[in-house]
Order: structure tokens, then C-alpha cells, then sequence
């Protein structure tokens, strides 16, 4: 399984904009092969701090994802709502007990 | 690396009493030795869905986390603030890429 954790500072201006954006992407990523979880959070600490936590279930699924289209355009959409670019971590991940 | 992703559904009336007591939480883990992140968002779906996302160097780490007494308080304090009981997923994890 591949965990992908990725996080975006946005704009406060833009952070409701970022929302709606977001959870439209969420909803569109869960219907695509191999995606276990895929969700949108906001830092407790930092409302205008956004954290994707997605499981999917293998490389190739995440491949597929990062080349579909409308992926592509919510990337650049929501990085034109930030100040830093987003940070993305991958793990490959094996569940425990 | 082990990657803790745990979640709990708390009650409306209980979800800013969960969000100054989570804060604590994460904040104390911190510091905890083998803590190499810990922090709680809200669902930007479901602003009572609380997601911990924690890394920890190794299971020792975490066998260590689990038994500190302000730990265990907190837990069973959230507890008492949900209405389902909370879900802990622990995973193995290696960074890729």
C-alpha cells in the first residue's frame, strides 16, 4: 500500500475557495482504481494549513493518479491559493497488528 | 518508521472541549523521544471527524507513547467526548522517492 501525505499553506483569502476545491478533488480521487482513502483535513493548529491523506494500493495507481487530468488542474489550481509550494510525502506502508 | 493514523467521531456539543484537549496532546507528544511528528486535524468534511496523523521512529516509540499516563488519560478523556469508539491504524512505513 502507498500512503501519500501531502500538505498546502494556503492563502486565508483563498482558504474557502481551497475548500471547495479540495473536497470536489477528494470525491473525484475516491472513484479512480486503487484508491483505498483519499480525504482532506485542516490543521487543528492552522485552519489555512490543508493535509490530503490518501492510501492507495499500489505505484501504479498512484502513477494513474498524478497523470489524470483533472488532478493535474487541481494541483496548479490550489498551489495559485498558497504561498509555498504543497509538500508531498509518499510511504510505502505495511498495516501492523 | 511507524505511521499512526487514528480518527474519532466527536460529538458537536463535545468538539471544542476535544480540539483544546487534542492541541495538549499533540504538543505533549511532541516531546516524546522517537516522536518525529504529531499533530490533529479536522475533516474538511466533517469538522467533528478529528484525525491524529503521528510518525514515530520505531515501535518501541510508540510502545512508549501508548504507556505514558497522560497519554492514556487523554485517550479515555476523547473517549468519553465520542460517540463510537476511536479507530487507531498503525502501519510500517518507508519514505519513497
Amino acid at each position: 500500500m502507498i500512503i501519500i501525505i501531502a500538505s498546502v499553506q494556503v492563502r486565508p483569502d483563498r482558504l474557502d475557495e481551497a475548500l471547495v476545491e479540495s473536497r470536489k478533488h477528494v470525491a473525484r480521487s475516491r472513484l479512480e482504481p486503487g484508491c483505498l482513502s483519499h480525504a482532506v483535513h485542516q490543521d487543528a493548529e492552522d485552519p489555512c494549513r490543508l493535509v490530503f491523506l490518501e492510501r492507495w494500493a499500489d505505484q501504479a495507481a498512484v502513477d494513474a493518479h498524478f497523470a489524470v487530468p483533472e488532478a493535474r488542474a487541481f494541483a496548479k489550481s490550489l498551489g495559485a491559493m498558497a504561498d509555498t509550494p504543497a509538500q508531498l510525502q509518499l510511504f510505502e506502508a505495511t498495516p501492523r497488528g
